[in-house]
């Protein structure tokens, strides 16, 4: 038994390693179609739109080695919770690699049309919005309510920064009409970057629930022995 | 022993119940959002942005009920993965409440401006989401893959009618730049519907999973007994 817990929390580290790198991986596939948007760079967007395929794999890993661990240990209490967190949190991450390859879809329409103006508060979310998935990851590992919290506080940041955007656009689109095609896509991909904050706001809130619950877990679990 | 099964079993029971009506309370937030926008109604458009908490609150019982039963019972192979889904469905339905919201956002700005046309094809849009949600809650209750599969082909015509909706407003804002702002939260509100659509093609996913990953969570469940 004693050996059993050893396994188990081994193979807990594990998991939050996976979903950890899986992380890294997701913010890559934003940074790389930030980038193609941003440098107009061809390479960068067609990777952008066909690169997610070793994020499906890893989305697929993790859910089975999640199913397994719930399986074979029957975990209770905040390790029962941690481990179905993962299971969302997993699917999070999935959906901010599609939404890189919307980000990719756009930025490909986007380069067809001269530039509507230079993009500058376009990559400032960009940024936010992944060092917001990161830091939410990293809340998520180390059960850090006071990260988790700044996460949800960043989110205000980035819609603010998504509506400043939106009424500048409109102003470039209601001067010249040939702004309205390109300047749509633009729109798009920031309303992409929010959902990309959403999804690291749901991160941050499953760390809060995790730990909160933590207590009240423990006791449904104990009644259960 | 014997008495526990049948516990669980309707337990189980009681939840896929919840789950329903919580999908027929999103499904009515989804309705009350469009019929705001279709018909100018403002009376429909307030209750749909300030309507969401008792989705909100079945939200957290439902998640509530998920981790009791994964507690007291520690359900093995399709039982464990069917709950872990709930858990996940029951997040793509409070976010189709979040999405109701958005649409009732994007109707109350769009209300300001005279109309840029008749609407048509967002409601058709609407309907078929709603549809969508429903088909997929009840390929989920009765594990009906079939069903299943035909909500993931509806996709395609929803991302049809997106497309044709957008190239149709482009129309309108080239020829008359009073239509550009309240055409695009039109388009907005196309991409909400769309995404509504994706949360019932994620349900549709979990039912698919569900049932053809049975044999193998079987296997997994017999090693750790």
């Amino acid at each position: 038994m004693a050996n059993d817990t050893r396994h188990f929390a081994e193979e807990l580290e594990q998991l939050k390693q996976r979903l950890l790198l899986m992380g890294g991986l997701a913010e890559e596939r934003v940074s790389v179609a930030m980038r193609g948007l941003v440098d107009r760079d061809r390479d960068a967007i067609s990777d952008a739109i066909d690169g997610d395929e070793p994020l499906n794999r890893m989305h697929l890993e993790i859910d089975d080695r999640c199913f397994k661990l719930l399986a074979l240990y029957q975990p209770m209490a905040v390790d029962l919770r941690t481990i179905v967190s993962a299971v969302k949190i997993n699917s999070d991450l999935e959906r901010v690699g599609d939404l890189a390859v919307n980000i990719g879809e756009a930025a490909e329409r986007y380069v067809m049309h001269p530039p509507v103006k230079p993009l500058i508060d376009l990559p400032r979310m960009g940024t936010l919005a992944q060092r917001m998935l990161r830091d939410a990851l990293d809340a998520f590992v180390a059960r850090n309510i006071p990260a988790a919290r700044d996460v949800l506080a960043a989110d205000d940041v980035l819609d603010a920064l998504k509506d400043q955007i939106f009424r500048e656009l409109l102003t470039y689109m209601l001067g010249d009409p040939h702004t309205i095609e390109p300047a749509i896509d633009l729109i798009l991909v920031s309303r992409h970057l929010e959902r990309i904050g959403d999804h690291a706001t749901n991160i941050a809130e499953d760390v809060i629930f995790i730990v909160e619950a933590r207590d009240v877990r423990h006791h449904a679990g104990e009644r259960a022995q």
